[in-house]
């Protein structure tokens, strides 16, 4: 469950809450600028945004995942040496290209950490890259270097919304969560929204805190907070090449209560987790699953992932459409294959509270076919819409609601719990990914 | 690859070819009878065809694979216990319901069974059921029973295109494959179209021979064929709990060659199989991925699998975009969790012959895109057209041509090779599955 429950009438109403939310930690400034290039694989012109995250000096408290996939990007192969220095001062990220195997790539990351270090006074090691976008392309590394200058130009220590809104691609709205935690603050943005099952998504994700945690403290936090937020998450099942989770401390507050930062981490990490599933490509219900009493924490994530995953499940639910039929087929198909001495006399399932399955048969009536359609319409983010040549996109810039379908299974047999957050399956998203030449 | 080259302009064409590949092999009559009935679950009546495949005699020698899922269907618990009895003399073969997790499911079909052995001069236990269509209705027992008199007064040994016909559900055309050996023949039906990953898939294939096979090597050979057809194909990932593959020989032909006999059983089943995924739900374009040089022939089966499961490169082919990105990130998604230690630096990729991808970077220049782009639209099926209403559905009653996006993935660091066939991720998949209530 998020640890709001917010509703949004509106873009104007959105966007005050995230300014509400987006006051920078001490000792943190941010600065975006955008401009034209000339890709080399494209006969047209693109347009960038480059972001710049920067501390006023360099900390030895930084910590960073990164994917698992096997071709990560330039920009991953470099963070991951990253982790080894001593002290980082600054994040560059650029959207439209991810630098993933082109020719070069790691060379070309490296020139833009140079000069954002240069424009800042910090060594280039002290300075991390990451991308986003297109995969195979190449970095127009001169036009971003010479972009450096205006990004540092545009720092400022006010809000983190500039970030926030810099860093995305395809996403609906800029994405900013924060927790207070003693006299400071952790604050959190994160780009969505395709190819989204962390390992991590691509998804990049910045957490900036004041507070003043040891690096090794920090690292350990901040793996447990993802596998607790953004690697129970499932939009496509596809895993980026390019997924960057940061978290950076100033140190400037000092602080001992590592029990209540890291609880303020974990909910950081996991409201924007959900916000990322809410702004997925093509989301329209987000789709929550709990497992409950599996014999394993991993058969439980992995069982969640696979119902949030089931392509048929998915469009049923895109449809309103509460197909039980389909859901019970996900849950039988994984464990059949990857659980198959599990005993599934006990297991129950229910949705948005209803008890639809239970001791090997459906437990189904009219009454509850009728309250489960309004679950189902209750927790819908927007109404299809297609234009005139059957083009679908979504019709709102801004989170309408935080509602989700609730789905529970009981296994019946073990004590492991877990929660996957999952969207559903929709014209939006196959005319984002086919309609649409990238 | 098929082992024909076959492509039709229309529906007859089709029809004619397939009424020339259905001669019933010796000993075998079909029948089929189509009813209303008013469904417990639903407020207004549905139909229903009731398919009957039958033995002159009772045969010892009958084969069967059966769904992985966990919650198999009725059918599918009583086949298991089948395979156990001494002889098999009919199939009875619903579709509409599937017989799922219903209340007194088991007792259902037994009870057809025993109707449809009666007619037969069989015993029940000589009867196999099987079922397809919605999951969680219940069977409607006395209007089946009603009718198992109509299909045995329909059955005749001379085509199996009723049988064809019979069986399927969003099918949209039946599907017939032959191979003959030596004086007899063996001939094939299937039933495709959603839910389908077989270990095994909603499919219903039905193996019919003259040619007179022992019980044991029957078995041990549809193992075979299936693991290297069935199990190697995907539509959309999703695997049926009621998935049967039956292979039946009334023995009237004697013949000694097995290694001949396996090499017809394997043609039928990986034209059957392919067959299937061409005419998947939704699928504008069948998806080939052929692996090579892997660790083991299940990394290259489950590295196909997951290129041909990837939504967003799925969706990619389905928009005739040659995105070779989308293709190494989900090779990249696979290797990394599930074969971590391989050294990628030496993969290969080739679509339709054309190398996109070597030595950690991608291969591609303009003349290799719009070469790319024109091997993804001769391997398209049908365009899409979809309703002023914006649903899509096929526009096709018949399979246009063989033809598919050719894959091949050299990993260059073992030996195995498996090849996986697919579909892409249509609009089309979407409004059959989001669009209609079930």
């Amino acid at each position: 469950m998020p640890s709001t429950n917010l509703t949004f009438t509106d873009r104007d109403a959105h966007r005050a809450w995230l300014a509400s939310q987006a006051a920078l930690p001490a000792g943190f400034r941010v600065g975006c600028t955008r401009f034209e290039f000339m890709p080399k694989e494209a006969p047209k012109p693109a347009k960038m945004t480059l972001t710049m995250i920067a501390l006023s000096e360099p900390t030895t408290a930084f910590a960073a995942m990164f994917t698992r996939n096997a071709f990560p990007g330039a920009p991953v192969l470099i963070g991951r040496k990253r982790l080894a220095e001593p002290a980082l001062g600054a994040i560059i990220i650029n959207n439209k290209i991810s630098n993933v195997c082109a020719p070069g790539g790691v060379e070309a990351s490296e020139r833009i950490c140079a000069a954002a270090g240069a424009a800042l006074g910090f060594a280039p090691k002290q300075v991390l890259p990451s991308s986003t976008g297109v995969i195979g392309w190449t970095l127009p590394v001169d036009a971003m270097v010479a972009a450096v200058p205006q990004a540092t130009a545009a720092l400022t220590s006010e809000s983190i919304l500039p970030a926030a809104e810099g860093i995305v691609t395809t996403d609906l709205y800029p994405k900013i969560r924060r927790a207070t935690v003693g006299a400071g603050s952790i604050v959190g943005i994160a780009k969505g929204a395709g190819m989204i099952e962390p390992n991590m998504a691509t998804m990049l994700v910045y957490l900036l805190t004041d507070i003043a945690v040891p690096r090794s403290e920090l690292r350990q936090m901040l793996a447990r907070a993802v596998d607790a937020s953004f690697n129970a998450i499932s939009v496509d099942s596809d895993t980026s090449t390019s997924d960057t989770v940061v978290a950076l401390s100033s140190s400037q507050v000092p602080f001992g209560d590592w029990g209540l930062f890291e609880r303020g981490l974990h909910q950081v990490c996991r409201d924007l987790a959900e916000d990322v599933v809410r702004n997925g490509e093509g989301v329209r219900h987000v789709i929550r699953v709990t497992v409950k009493n599996a014999a394993s924490l991993g058969l439980a994530r992995a069982l969640g992932k696979a119902v949030v995953n089931g392509p048929l499940f998915k469009c049923a639910v895109a449809g309103n459409d509460p197909n039980v039929g389909r859901l019970i087929q996900a849950i039988g198909k994984h464990v059949g294959v990857h659980a198959p001495g599990t005993n599934v006399s006990k297991l129950t399932a229910r949705m948005g509270g209803i008890e639809i399955f239970a001791n090997g048969v459906f437990q189904l009536d009219p009454t509850k076919e009728t309250a489960l359609v309004a679950h189902l319409k209750g927790a819908e983010l927007y109404q299809s819409k297609p234009t005139a040549d059957a083009i679908f996109s979504a019709p709102i810039d801004f989170p309408p609601h935080e509602r989700a379908v609730e789905l529970e299974i009981d296994i019946g047999n073990g004590a492991a719990s877990a929660a996957v957050i999952g969207g559903d399956l929709t014209h939006e998203y196959v005319s984002e990914n086919a309609d649409y030449r990238s």
